[in-house]
């Protein structure tokens, strides 16, 4: 197939190459044109503007790192909904708000194109390793003409609904499960731990069986340790706001979230503490510090 | 070894019957004697006093319901600490307070003798099974010296500290996380509902990477399939006393705990609701609720 | 009339003077009885026993501090219930639990008295000044009769429902909105004063109109001066007990309370790091600490 | 003075007219011009453009609903700070983000401008009386000079600090603090009618002493009678507005608020189940709800 890919980050050059690698054709467009000289090299045609990378084959797709970027990239002048041939697909594959998913699917269907929410799960080694999981909302003609793209991309794809906005709560509905998971492990870490339990011992029994899993296991492990300020996964300010876009979409459909809610307090508190850049675990060092042992 | 088992319900029962297949010798009470009638057939001396189940050994094991029946058994005229033996083990299994833990160890201590507290993962084929997660916390020799009961009742055990209180704490952690889980997956289900999202297709995307476990798969299914009005595995009031052990535990050692505050009222409003009786994942339909889609 | 009063700590010392000085005969009874000196200097009989007390007339007063002591002196052996005439009232003047008052309620009618729960509102000056607010809850007969009593007492008698808990649960949740109001505050002065608003200043925009109320003035003084560490008008430690209560009521008959439950992790949060003695507006000191001003 | 006025709802008009009462000259903008009529027969001047206003006098006012009609007005294309004269003043008297005025403050200032914070507290009728409370934040010199402006309208201007987004803070803070007070309301006033205490009685009890302010008497009056459906003074949708300028404002300086929270859900559930245009008391009502009496 023939593919405009925008927003070369980490995440996006690691699934471009995928492409590549999978044998497609692929014109890509970055802001900055440095990050795409290895994809370049490698292949991918360099483009000087979106039109362009919107006009290069049927489907483009987008890796942006907030609701900004991909206003301007899909809403602005000479923008994808500006540029993209009718029936064109776009398919956004960052991790966007309901409210400007909904905006867009909207000014799409306008203009007689298509778009496909396609948020991932996993971080850049996993995309790199063609290994993310897909989250796709949108007609389902649409998601199969691009599953030979999402093939090379993941491991893989997860069918999230018959509307973009259905991925993208998919998504932003497990990270809120997430920063649950890491709020309620710093109150029953700290328990434990105040009742004489260290944290690796309370750690193994947690994860033995109804936690057996990646998100216990991982966050657990350095919420056992304390290991707060090792280089972070993910920071405390990253954390916020996938949570910001989780109360946002609570909002805009009307539905309270007292749980997300106590997460959100948490990590606020650990970033006006000064933590903003650390590992979003920090929720759990200021659950300590409101215990009284840290 | 000789044991002395009080409190034959249906976990008690099964650990009973797993101790006698172990080839122990086992005096068993319960204050409806007729509970005991099957494991009598099978071996098991009946008792008709604490204070004879409490002499039969030199270890005594107490499976008992709620704080109320072990304070009873174990600090009342004729119960465990003025009968067991100097030197003896009472080996706690049930899940209590922190605060009743406390004084009993104190109690026991006080009397010469040495408590074990050791509340199990699991339900009552799980018990039958022999499969139970064990968390022992106290002396580690004594803790060594019932290893061969624990390995009979249980796949593995945990070193939960050198407390009791700490085994008991450990338990209880486990279940404030486990609270919250639900109260996270109802406002994460809601969402995705809410956004055009069918409950099974958002549970397949939840448990097939970063929270592949149990806990996920096993409530994440009722709250997906909104079968709250089945058997109940464990129900809404009975998971109200389990968080309420938590917030107590919290309280006696200065834990707040705004996450499982947030499944406590949940829990609370479907209680309050009609449902005290339905499994407790209906902290999900009434997140439903207040969603304005139940 | 004939009075029996039991419980003369601060409190009641002060309504216990009332009563005398609004020339009733009164016979008192306390644990300690040195704190009766004063009292039968003035003219009131001592008695030995809660049993004398509770048939001095046919009213009897308590004024005890917690549900422990009132069960002791209620429903204990030689207790009120046990020693009261048939037709004698007991009027609870503490803050009590619902559920014990409730009890109590069952055990007085079964023995063919009546109880009226009449807790107050004012601390020990506005007591001894005759000043006090009296919720009264019971048969309305009863409290006609005992209303010469409150008038000494207080500055105005609350129709509070024709059962006793009604008027504990009145008192009960008046508590509840105070801790919630206070509560609010610590997060209104913390955001002010982190957009460079001084304590002092937003006390005044707070208290001029739609909160120009003595618990605003009061608790918001010590917030905006930032004195949580002067003499405590009510402890944390106090402060919790309050907020138990009304977390147990809400239990009792099924209303969650995420408002309060917001103040009480607050207030733990403060107990937790060393501030139990001081007054409870300390959980505006955590609040601030949260947010990284403290 | 002469005086630019911009933004004529029921509230901008009740204020211009106090100006013009006052003496002042006053020039008139709003982008539909018909609601300026009555002005301009009282002898306003009609403005047709953002600009002319902000030329007209030293000092032009905006009254604005929202951070999107203030942004437009002010740093739009031949907006205010294009226009305004150098040291001319900017006095928004609207209730902005905190992001926003800080943004403000900074594009003034570059263009030698000044802006002053001014937040009012009182709806219409108060206004058309000149009983406003004002909030004054920004430099001491510019709001003296506004004094003579805010005389006409106001019984008071409180000093609220050097920096206008402290005035926007202020504003905030108590809208924050008032929408905690009516949850508190919603749970004491479930709590105390589960316990048979009727909301009149109940609500008589609270407005007495502590909380004897107009908050807890007008907004208890509605959850006293349950008259949630009558004419809105507030409507839910907007007190959620309120509460998310509170939220935003607590993220932008770090400010975690937990109790607001309990608000913010209470309100959204209430909006989930169609009341978003009922009083924003209907937080009571879900609160009832989740009791299981409404």
């Amino acid at each position: 197939m023939k593919v405009g890919f925008i927003g070369l980050g980490r995440m996006g050059t690691a699934m471009a190459d995928r492409i590549l690698g999978g044998g497609h054709e692929i014109a890509v467009y970055n802001r900055t044109t440095a990050k795409c000289a290895d994809l370049i090299s490698r292949g991918a045609k360099l483009t000087e503007t979106v039109a362009e990378a919107a006009r290069f084959g049927d489907v483009v797709i987008t890796m942006l790192e907030n609701d900004g970027a991909l206003s301007n990239v899909a809403l602005g002048d000479s923008g994808l909904v500006a540029s993209m041939a009718k029936g064109a697909i776009h398919v956004a594959m960052g991790t966007h708000s309901i409210s400007l998913i909904k905006k867009l699917t909207a000014a799409h269907t306008d203009a007689g194109q298509i778009l496909i929410g396609a948020p991932v799960m996993g971080r850049p080694p996993v995309a790199a390793a063609g290994q993310l999981g897909i989250l796709a909302g949108g007609p389902t003609a649409a998601i199969e003409k691009c599953q030979p793209l999402f093939a090379v991309m993941g491991r893989r794809t997860f069918e999230a609904g018959k509307e973009p906005i259905s991925a993208a709560a998919a998504k932003i509905s497990v990270n809120l499960i997430l920063a649950c998971a890491i709020e309620a492990m710093g109150e029953g870490f700290a328990l434990a731990e105040k009742c004489g339990l260290a944290g690796p011992a309370f750690l193994d029994i947690l994860t033995d069986g109804l936690f057996a899993a990646p998100a216990y296991k991982t966050y657990g492990k350095i919420i056992a340790e304390k290991s707060y300020f090792g280089d972070p996964g993910f920071t405390a300010t990253t954390g916020l706001k996938d949570i910001n876009l989780a109360l946002a979409a609570g909002e805009s459909v009307g539905v309270p979230t007292p749980a997300l809610n106590a997460s959100r307090d948490r990590l606020l508190a650990a970033i006006a503490n000064g933590h903003g850049d650390r590992d979003w675990t920090v929720m759990a060092l200021e659950q300590a510090r409101a215990s009284g042992i840290a």
